[in-house]
């Protein structure tokens, strides 16, 4: 029989809780580690209709990135998301384990996914640990904006050209433009990131460094096709299944 | 149908939220508003085993004195008490609401029942509100003691005889002893409270006050007895049960 | 002669600065207010090439909304782009006025002209202020998404939809999606704004409001305009100029 | 001749200060350093009885293990228990020194003695240094009461009984249930203290572990004997008495 | 017979507790409130030398300016100043009061009586309370100099000329440079207070204003005095004597 | 080509950043460091007369042991000091920089320097490095007086007597009595040092220590003429000018 804390073991090789921020919040987040495991879902957030899609798929184990919890919760009541939410999954018998700034860090996780997906050589961590950097063939950066969006099935990239060509990039899952000024100290030309404000295109362009917005979900999610692959290695004889319903909410007009 | 929101609108009725104290969590803490309310259980606190006895007994809500989130929760599992009640609660579709600090000052709440129940009269609060006082015809302190644990069914109880007789009493449900300089100061010779600690009870000695730990269970617990009556009147088709299996774990041995 | 002061003056009849947020920096950030204007640049932001912009044109006062100094500086060189604006105002004897969150919250301010620039009607402030509401004649989600990026001269535009038609508007330049609430609980079935974060997007879905993402720049530039109009009508006998080369750096690829 | 500061030498051999903890006030509080020592009253708690008593004798030097000062005092006055304590040792020529949580941790202190008076065997600290464990011949609870009351000469005990037969104690003189939970690591199925509030009995139940309240001054008193006998052996031409006044104010009522 | 308690009472109808600024320790600070009253020893500070003159006097009341605790003690031992001066006061059952704060802001307090003796005319409060403002006629700096040396008995002075001369004066006995600005605002060209440092100094002649430095001890002291005086006046069968022996230990060398 | 950073370069090899405290602001506060040196004004303070003195003499630097902002600025303009000297600084291209505790606790920086001047022999720092201690031939108070007013040019001194003959001097140039324990601990019977305040003459005398305010800009004016000496030596080419007209406003009345 395999439990849930079983999961949590190998998920601690791959992703180490040493390596998470301190504001971070980890692990197993709702249930029990002595449930037995039987079938597993892996998604990028434990959204409500994840964890529908969950239950109707028989899954007793969702694996995420996102924490289910983020501040600590006062109440359980279907007044909010994640109240409604763990609600579902104590009724539905439904554990919860993310792995968030460990996965982001960690070697093989996040960023090395979102690196390798979008075709980077040499890759290497930039201190102290969260973004990755790599080489490409020097090209113009209006080529290379679209082997991103083709790499990660984005509809739209949003970005600031800071006139240089694209051949050393950094890069960050999710909400990294505060770590732009590492990405330009390493002497990278180009920094893929997502949720980036107005500030900082416009720092982009006083470092000089071409900054692309491709979008939090496209640049997170590789993760998880690496991961669900990770888990069916270790156990093989459960079944681990990529959320079909989970997609990015946000549209591109234009 | 009455819903669990009907209940949490008649208990703010009687121990408005606005009497509460800052730091507390008073209200649904656990579940929906909208579910229908068939059975209720009161209790004096949301323990696993009075969980267990509401789904016993059929009850779709319980309502108790003590909160049962004190503390923001960052995970909802098995490995804590809170985890476990709150799985079961969701498992099982009880809802759970509370009134503490709010149901400890207001009138007819919590002070003013045990003030009630130890025979004490013209019951007034003492400013600014959560401590109670009335009066006694004048005795030894040795026969007010009989009197506290007759009326509240104590087993033992722990004092310090400050040598005066009793006639003017204060009384603090639970653990009150931090107010006891406003029962001195409004001329109470006996202070009944409980959870007193060393040095509080030497500082009693000290403001020449007697002062009587009677237990938090039993200083409390008369509560739910009058909270259930008034549920049971204002919902005169909801069956309203008192719990049957909560009793104080604490014992003394002589 | 009119002095910066005189400009000053002005402003604070059209935005005081007791609308200002606490942590807000606003009014003369560089210069004197003894200083002659014979000629003023109004722009979003003090950019450096903006301030170039002003040197080149004789402009002796630049006019922003957002401030040149946001948290103090400990020291004013050419390794920050705070630090040479500084320095080159200095040298070219420019002054600097900004009016920040007091003019979004002011009449006729930030909020106010993009609520006009989007044909709303009826508009009112949603309180406690910041935020504009209005309305549009029921239309499909997709026919607005066409306006807005017709009337704000927007490349792209990012949103979530929730699955309603669009005819009660509130309205944010800038980064207002923290104020997402106050938009849904005044009943506004779609919020345009700026800066939206992955989770304020899903937060939005979750509200039942369609969340628009027009762009920082987009949705705060109108007011330069109507700002630069109310200055030229107050001060006729000064040239108010409109940054020619201040836009978006911000660039969309699709 | 004797002076306080030798007093002071030799308890820091016997209670390193580097012990204490960093919220505790320890060392010499009252009087002078230079001051010859004649006569030592040894007793749990500076009260103004004890001090009366110490003049009475004639001991210039009281060592107690409670510090005169917890929180710094502003003003020294007969308006609070504390001031008037600090007059009448100075107007009686009376030097004050503690050895709080830097005896409670020492070997030989406070825990390791109560351990010895329940008759507990290879004794040793849990980790980190506050509570000490100890073996008995394996018995029910109600027979390790009967031994505790007895050994300490308490009136009564308050306790939890978790179902479990005694053989591997923990203790914490005073108020250390707080700690309970290193108790329950360390695989203890008893732990004795004292000033154990309602929530603590309950948790000890969860916890499964045993918990006995056998009240602040039985549990810390013990210490005193031991502490009187080391400093005669110490100093044996300086008379050194134990308080004879001192007992717990505390009484039970069943 | 007459109390500390009365000498109290009294006080607060001169400096009531209500002016004193919010971090001030003012009142009764050693002794009894209850002890009475044979002489009283007026003097600026609870210095220790004062102490044994009041003593030597037999004075069983000490009334100061200045506080005899600050901040909190820890302890009361001979290690510190403070500590032996409250063993003293305890041995030599003296009782000591003090006004600061509270006697800086009345109306003929510190900062009126330094305002009389320098010979000011028409002189009011400069809001919100502290500093004093009045008119001399117009005079040459070197003039008033001179004219402060006299009339408060320095040895000399330290201070910064901008060049004006002094017509309307303010004044702040003690360490009052910090409230410079207020000065200037309301007019003065010239602010006589004390502990002036370097940099107050220099923002004096920024500000454009004379700033004398005439010594703690000088500008309060007069306040004693005064402050005796009425002491007298109203106990006229108790001796109140002002310190013979407590002086500005700070001297000058030319 | 000289530039600002190799001036800056330079004073880091004399004056070590790593010596600096947490609280202070050093290095390059104003301008660039790839200006071009040609001539330097060394000055202790950065007062706006200094920087007019620097344009009048066509110096391009000023180096000064005081910082020209010290808290952060929100605005640089010409209502306050600091933003008046740096609107100037700007438009006559003069770049500042400013080693200040740096140059306090740096070998042959300002207390070795006052400690040199003061002829003291044997100069060694007093832990943690601040402060400089050093021997005289054993003389009376006033001898000493009567030299350091005459060795640092002061009008005149204030000083406590604590009746010690003078051999062993602490020194620390500036506001430094707050450090006065550590030359008591040291055995220093007399401490030179500035800006000391009332309650600080008086602790002296406690202590025991003669303590001598000789003036923050004479105890620290005698370093300028040693850092402009070693920049003359370092950079041969540049004219490096000690100011002429910085002197210390505060003036003494006797």
């Amino acid at each position: 029989m395999t439990t849930v804390c079983d999961i949590l073991d190998y998920i601690e090789t791959i992703a180490p809780q040493s390596l998470k921020m301190d504001w971070d919040n980890v692990g197993l987040l709702c249930g029990s580690g002595k449930q037995e495991v039987n079938k597993i879902l892996v998604a990028l957030d434990p959204f409500e209709e994840v964890c529908r899609e969950a239950a109707e798929i028989g899954a007793d184990l969702i694996v995420t990135h996102h924490p289910l919890i983020f501040q600590g919760v006062q109440a359980v009541t279907d007044e909010t998301s994640v109240g409604r939410t763990l609600l579902f999954l104590a009724q539905n018998g439904i554990s919860a384990i993310n792995a968030h700034t460990n996965l982001d860090c960690a070697a093989g996780g996040v960023n090395d996914t979102l690196a390798a997906v979008l075709g980077l050589e040499n890759i290497s961590p930039i201190a102290p640990g969260l973004l990755r950097q790599g080489y490409m063939k020097s090209q113009p950066l209006s080529e290379f904006l679209s082997a991103v969006k083709t790499a990660l099935g984005c509809q739209g990239l949003r970005y600031v050209d800071s006139g240089k060509n694209v051949c050393k990039v950094a890069v960050g899952g999710g909400a990294c433009a505060s770590e732009m000024h590492l990405a330009a100290e390493a002497g990278c030309d180009t920094f893929v990131t997502a949720d980036v404000k107005y500030n900082q295109f416009y720092e982009a362009k006083q470092l000089g460094i071409n900054l692309i917005d491709a979008g939090h979900f496209h640049t997170e999610n590789p993760v998880c096709k690496v991961l669900a692959g990770k888990l069916q290695v270790q156990f093989p004889h459960i079944p681990v299944c990529l959320s079909q319903i989970h997609c990015d909410c946000t549209k591109f007009f234009f």
